[in-house]
């Protein structure tokens, strides 16, 4: 119970990542986990609007523009 | 109960950023919610290993940094 409180997960979160472009209007918020003792991979998954969580590739040219648009707006 | 579940905040989380520079070590993960009807700034919320939630500056270069960081890893 602690550790799901402190949203603390002890493996990968995403078994696969979503390749196709996800328009940042369907995005309600984005979270990235860097690589540590629990995933050896970055991992980044966005909640869209429609409460859909969807694990995205970290190396994807589209996935870092939408970032930094998030940022940028 | 179902927006807390789905995750939909309909207010403003941060009410304060933090200035100064936290080492991407001490980050479990970083939450990016876009601006929107629920509020009008973009919001950055780190989750430090210790548990802590720190709302981050969305235009400060070292955010953009450390964040640029995560997905470079």
């Amino acid at each position: 119970m602690a550790l799901a409180r402190s949203g603390i997960e002890l493996r990968c979160q995403c078994i696969e990542t979503h390749s196709k472009f996800i328009h940042p209007k369907f995005i309600q918020n984005v979270n990235l986990t860097p690589s540590g003792p629990h995933c050896k991979n970055v991992e980044v998954i966005a909640t869209l609007k429609d409460g859909r969580e969807v694990c995205l590739d970290p190396t994807a040219p589209w996935v870092k523009l939408i970032i930094k648009a998030i940022l940028d707006k």
